[in-house]
C-alpha cells in the first residue's frame, strides 16, 4: 500500500509497466461477466467467497457476495494487461454499428496534430494505432440523443446489469436453495427503508429506466467514442452514488508513470470516475496514457492545459486556443469536462469580501480572465459552440463551481449561489443540444447548509446529477480533510448528491501520493454507501448484513473479505492475534478467550425459545412506544429557544 | 506519533517515567491561566501565536488564537512532572472547604484494601500518600446537589470560563487596536448562524448559567471528590460537543505503563474523558495511575471488574461483589460510571432475532446473569442503592447501552427502544437522589435514522446528556471504523449530543495503539468541532476563520499550527516541498509557483473597489434570488415517490 513510486519526472515508454500492486488478485474473490442481451455485454463484478457457518452457529453455506467492481481488466486473471498496448476497447463496435461516426486521418486539432510530430516526444509517447473518431457531419452521438430518441444502447443496459449487483438472483438462489437459505435471504436481503428526499429508487434497475434518466438530463453515462476502453457507469441520484478521484501531476512533481500508477491504484479500490488535473509539461502525453488505460471515465479541466498553453498568463486566453484544446482532448477521449462558464463577469466583484476569495484554479483563471479584458467570460459567450463539440465526440459537461468557497466563512454566499443560478441556465442549453451535464458544487460548507445546496441545485439545474467536492465540514484539520470533507460528502450524498469528489489527506498541503489516494477513495466509498444505505438504496444493505453476519460468527477473514479494505483489515487484526490459529478463534483481542458478549447471544436464544419472547413482562414498553409514535410523528417538543 | 510502546506486560512503578511526546510543547503556543474570581481557580488555555500579515495582504497584526486544552499540567513548562507522584490536587482545596465531606483512614471497600496488603503487588503500585474521602454521613457532595440548592461551585465558576474561550475579550481586543483590529475582529467574529434544534447557545457563558444547566440535569460535571487532580469541564447539549478516548488493556495484551501513557498522549490531541475498560489483571493498579496522573474525568465500567473478581463467570455475579467494586473505584476517584441497569431481564429476548445479539459487553455479562437466574438484573433493582454511593462521592452516571445495536441491521431496535425508555425512567430516579447523569447511545445506525435516537432520547430522558459511541454509519469498513462513526458522530452532535465516544481505526480487529488512539481522537475532535459549527455554538467559527485567513494569506506556519494537529500538517506539506523557504513562499505545491489563484483575489478585490460592486449586471441573480427564497422557504418541489 505504501510501495514506492517509480522516481519523479522520469519515464521511458518503451519499458513502462504496470504497477504490480494493481493486478494483484483480491483475496478469496472472483472477476465475474454478467452477459447481457447480446454476447459482447460482459458485465463484470467481483465475487467475494465466504465459509460456510460455523457448525455452533447453524452450520448454514454463505454464497459469495457480489460486489461492484471498478477495477477493469488489472483484476481479470484471464486479461493480458500491457500498458503500452493500452486496454482492449471493449466498446469500439457498439460504437461503430450505430453508424454515425467516422473514423479520422489524424487529429483534427492543430495542437494534437503537432505533438504527434514532435520528435523530442518520441520517448514518452504512447503508440495508439487508432485514429480518433468524430460525428458525422451533422450527427449527434451522445447517449442522451440516443436515450432521447428512444434507443437503448448497449451502455445502457450494461449499466442496468452493473447497477443491479445480482441482487435479485442472489437472494433468490439463497430462497430456493432450502429453509436455511430462506432464512439467511431474509437476514441479508432486509433493509431499513431510507429517506431519500425525493430519489426515485426502483427495486430493479431496467435498461429502459437507465434510458428513462438518460433522456430526462437525471443521470449521465460519460462515454466518449474515443474512449472505447472505458466500462459504463452512470451517475445519477437515483442510482448507485459514484466517487471521483483526482490525480494529475504539477508544475513541481511527479512524472507519466506516477500518474498512470495512481489511476490503477485508484480504480482497484473503488474510483468510479479519475480526473487527471495535471498542470505540467507532458500533460497531453500524461493523458493520452493515463486514458488508454483506463476502464472507467476519465475527466479533465481543459483550461488548465490551455493556460500551458498561453504559458501561465491568464489574460492572454482565447477562445481558439481554448477550442483547441476541448477538440484535442475530445479525440484523446476525455469522457468529460469541467468547464467554468458560470464565472460571469458580474459575479466576479461579488468574490471581494470574501475571506478566501476564488480558490477554485479554474474560477481563478477566468476571473482573472474577465477583469484583464472588463468582458463576459469566452466560456459563456461561446458555450453553444462549446456544445457542438461535446455532442460530437458525447464529451458530458461536468460545470465547474468556479466560485465555490475555500473556507467556512464563505460557505453559501451571494457569488456561489449566483454562479449556481447560471449553472442551471447552462444546464438548459446543455440540454437542448442532448449534451450530457453534470453540475458541480462545493467546497467549505458547515452541516446545517448542506441542504440548503442540494435543493438549490436540485431546483436551478432540474435534477441534472450533482458533483461535489466533500464539502468540508470544518476548516481546522489540515491533514485530515479526507475525514472533514468525507462527513459533508456522506451527508451531501444523502441528500441527492450523485458523485463524490474525493478530498485526500494532503489537500491544501500537498500533492497525495498513493497512500493518500487510497485513504481518501476508501473514505468516500464510506461516505458512497453511507448515503446508499440513508436513501434507502434497493440491495444497499446486503453487504453491511453479510459483513456483520460475518462477525457476528467469527468468520474473521469473510469479515475482512467483504471490508472496503481486506489487506488493512488483515493487518490490523493480525497487530494484536497475528496467529493463523486466532482467525478461526471464536474471540478477539477486545475481551480475550475468556469472555465473549457474541457467544452469549446464543444463550438469549436458546431461552427466548424456551420462555417466549415475552414483551408483556415490558411495563415500560408501552410508554416507550407512545414515545416513539410521538417522535416519529414528527411532533416536536423541544423548539428553538 | 508512532513511537514505540513500553515493552507488553513489564511496568516498574520505581522507574516509571512520563512519555517524553506527552510533555513536548506545541508549536509556537504558550500554555495561558485565565484566573477566575479567586487565586485558585486557574483555567488553562492554549494561546496559539500567529505571524502578522504579510505587507502585501495588508500587513495587520494576527493576535494569538485561544484553544480549549484538556492536556493538563503535562504542556505546562511550569509544572514539574512525575508520574510516581502523580498531578497536583488543584481541587483539594475547594473540597474540603465545603466541609461535607471527611477523610477516611483507609479504602472502605474490603477489595481497595486487601490490594493495599498485598506485597505481590508492590512493584506495580502507584503510592499515593493521601486517603479517600466520603461525604459525612447523610450528605450529598454532587455538584448536582450544589446547583440544586443555588450554590455556585469554583468547579461551575471554573467551567464557565473554559467554555468561553476569552472569545469576547479576544474580539474587543481586536476592535479595540484600531480600524484594521475592527476589520480583523469582524472577519474572526462572524459566524452563520446555526440550527441548533433546540439547544440553548447563550454568547457567553455564566457560573450562574452552567449551575442553571446541572441543577436542571441537562449537563454534568463530572467531578469525584477523590479526583481532585482533575479540571472541570462540564458535558451537555448546551456547551460545547466533547469527546471521550477509550483505553485499557485486555487479557491479552499491554501493561500498566502503556496505558498511563495512551493517557497522556490522549488528553494531549484533546480527549476530554478517558475511559479506562481494563479488562486483564492489575486493574486496580492500572486505574491507580491512571486516575493519579490525568487532569481529566476517568470513566470506567465497574462491572468489568466485578467479572473479574468472579473469574468470568457471569452467572457468579452478585450485588454485593458489585457494590464493593463501586466503593472501591469510587474511593480512587473514577468520575463516571457505565451502569448497564437498562439491561432488564423481558428486553433480554428481545434480541434473540437480532443479526449481532448483544454487542456491549456489559449488555452481554447483564444478559447472562438474568437468563442464569431467570431474575430481574440486580443493578436495576439495587439502583437506588447505587446512587447512594453515587453521592457520597460524586460519581455521575453514564446509563449504559448493554442493548445497542452492533450492526446497521439492528438499528433502532425494539430491544434498543426499550432500554432507553428504562434509561429514561432510570435518569428520574438518579436525578431524585441529585445524582449527575449521563445516558449512552449507540452504536450502528444508518445517516438517516441517527436523528430518531436524538429525538428520542430527549424526550425519554428529559435533556439529561446523550453520550453516543459513534454511531457507525456503514458496517463495511472494518479499519476505518473512525470515519465509519466519525460522520455518524458529527451528525448526532448537531442534533444535541453532548459527548462523542470516538472509535479508532481497529475497531471490531484489535486493541488500540498510540497512533490509532491519535487517528481517533482528532476524527472526533472533527466530528464535535463539525456539530459545533452546525449548531452555532457562539465563537467555534473563530478557529475556521483564523485558519483560512492564515491559509489564503500564505502564512503556512500559522495554518499548521491552527489546525488540530500541527505535526501531521507540517509533515505532509515538507513530504512536497520540504524547504524551509516555501513555508513563506507565496504558492504551494497544488498550483506551483507560476499560478496561484489566491493572488488573483489580490487583483478581483482592486476591481472591484474600482469598479463598484456592479450586482445589477447579474440578470439571473433575480431568478436566482427567488429560488433561494423558495428552497429556504422550506418549499417542496421534489416530494417522495
Amino acid at each position: 500500500m505504501n510501495a514506492p513510486l517509480s522516481s519523479p519526472l522520469t519515464f521511458d515508454a518503451a519499458t513502462a509497466e504496470v504497477d504490480s500492486a494493481a493486478i494483484a488478485p483480491f483475496p478469496n474473490s472472483t472477476k465475474v461477466f454478467i452477459e447481457g442481451s447480446r454476447p459482447d455485454i460482459r458485465v463484470p463484478m467481483r465475487a467475494v467467497a465466504q465459509a460456510d457457518t460455523p457448525a455452533s452457529f447453524g452450520g448454514e453455506a454463505n454464497p459469495p457476495v457480489f460486489v461492484y467492481d471498478t477495477s477493469g481488466p488489472y483484476t481479470d486473471p484471464a486479461a493480458r494487461v500491457d500498458i503500452r498496448r493500452g486496454l482492449a476497447a471493449m466498446r469500439a463496435g457498439w460504437i461503430a454499428e450505430r453508424g454515425d461516426t467516422e473514423q479520422l486521418s489524424g487529429p483534427s486539432s492543430a495542437y494534437g496534430a503537432g505533438r504527434l510530430l514532435d520528435p523530442g516526444l518520441d520517448a514518452l509517447r504512447f503508440e495508439l494505432q487508432r485514429q480518433p473518431r468524430r460525428a458525422k457531419a451533422g450527427a449527434n452521438v451522445t447517449q442522451m440523443h440516443y436515450a432521447r430518441q428512444g434507443i437503448i444502447t448497449p451502455e445502457m443496459e450494461f449499466v442496468a446489469l452493473r447497477e443491479n449487483l445480482q441482487r435479485r438472483q442472489y437472494l433468490a438462489g439463497l430462497e430456493a436453495s432450502g429453509p436455511m437459505g430462506r432464512r439467511t435471504a431474509e437476514l441479508l436481503g432486509r433493509q431499513h427503508p431510507g429517506q431519500s428526499f425525493g430519489a426515485h429508487l426502483p427495486q430493479d434497475i431496467t435498461p429502459e429506466f437507465v434510458r428513462a434518466e438518460v433522456a430526462r438530463g437525471r443521470a449521465i453515462i460519460p462515454a466518449n467514442i474515443n474512449h472505447p476502453e472505458s466500462e459504463p457507469m452512470i451517475i445519477g441520484r437515483n442510482f448507485l452514488v459514484k466517487i471521483n478521484a483526482n490525480i494529475g501531476n504539477s508544475a513541481v512533481t511527479s512524472s507519466i508513470g506516477e500518474e498512470v500508477e495512481k489511476m490503477t491504484w485508484a480504480i482497484r479500490w473503488g474510483a468510479d470516475n479519475v480526473m487527471d488535473l495535471s498542470t505540467g509539461k507532458h500533460i497531453h502525453e500524461t493523458r493520452e496514457w493515463i486514458i488508454r488505460n483506463s476502464p472507467v471515465p476519465i475527466g479533465t479541466v481543459p483550461l488548465y492545459q490551455a493556460l500551458e498553453k498561453v504559458n501561465g498568463k491568464a489574460e492572454e486566453l482565447t477562445w481558439e486556443i481554448y477550442r483547441d484544446t476541448l477538440v484535442e482532448q475530445a479525440e484523446q477521449g476525455v469522457d468529460y469536462f469541467t468547464i467554468h462558464a458560470g464565472v460571469r463577469l458580474a459575479y466576479v466583484p461579488m468574490t471581494a469580501q470574501r475571506l478566501t476569495g476564488i480558490v477554485s484554479r479554474g474560477g481563478s483563471i477566468m476571473a482573472k480572465w474577465c477583469l484583464a479584458h472588463h468582458r463576459e467570460s469566452f466560456l459563456y459567450t461561446h458555450f453553444e459552440e462549446i456544445c457542438d463539440i461535446m455532442k460530437a465526440y458525447d464529451v458530458a459537461f461536468s460545470l465547474g463551481d468556479g466560485l465555490r468557497p475555500g473556507s467556512i466563512y464563505d460557505a453559501n454566499d451571494k457569488a456561489q449561489l449566483a454562479e449556481l443560478a447560471t449553472l442551471g441556465e447552462l444546464t438548459q442549453i446543455a440540454w437542448r443540444h442532448d449534451v450530457q451535464t453534470m453540475v458541480e458544487g462545493p467546497g467549505h460548507v458547515p452541516l446545517h447548509l448542506i441542504k440548503e445546496n442540494m435543493d438549490l441545485q436540485l431546483a436551478e439545474c432540474r435534477e441534472a446529477p450533482f458533483y461535489t467536492l466533500g464539502p468540508l465540514t470544518t476548516d481546522i484539520a489540515p491533514g485530515y480533510d479526507h475525514i472533514t470533507s468525507g462527513i459533508g460528502a456522506a451527508t451531501i450524498g444523502w441528500y441527492g448528491t450523485a458523485m463524490l469528489c474525493y478530498v485526500t489527506p494532503k489537500e491544501h498541503l500537498g500533492l497525495p501520493d498513493k497512500a493518500d489516494v487510497k485513504d481518501g477513495i476508501i473514505t468516500y466509498k464510506i461516505a458512497a454507501h453511507a448515503a446508499d444505505l440513508a436513501k434507502g438504496h434497493p440491495g444497499a444493505q446486503i453487504r453491511d448484513n453479510a459483513l456483520s453476519k460475518a462477525r457476528f460468527e467469527f468468520r474473521w477473514e469473510d469479515q475482512f473479505n467483504l471490508g472496503l479494505d481486506p489487506d488493512k483489515a488483515r493487518a490490523f487484526h493480525d497487530e494484536t492475534l497475528p496467529k493463523e490459529s486466532s482467525k478461526v478463534a471464536h474471540f478477539c483481542s477486545m475481551c480475550g478467550p475468556h469472555f465473549c458478549s457474541m457467544k452469549i447471544t446464543q444463550e438469549v436464544r436458546a431461552y427466548a425459545a424456551a420462555n417466549g419472547v415475552d414483551e408483556g413482562q415490558a411495563l415500560a414498553r408501552g410508554m416507550q412506544e407512545k414515545a416513539v409514535e410521538f417522535v416519529r410523528g414528527g411532533a416536536q417538543l423541544y423548539r428553538e429557544v
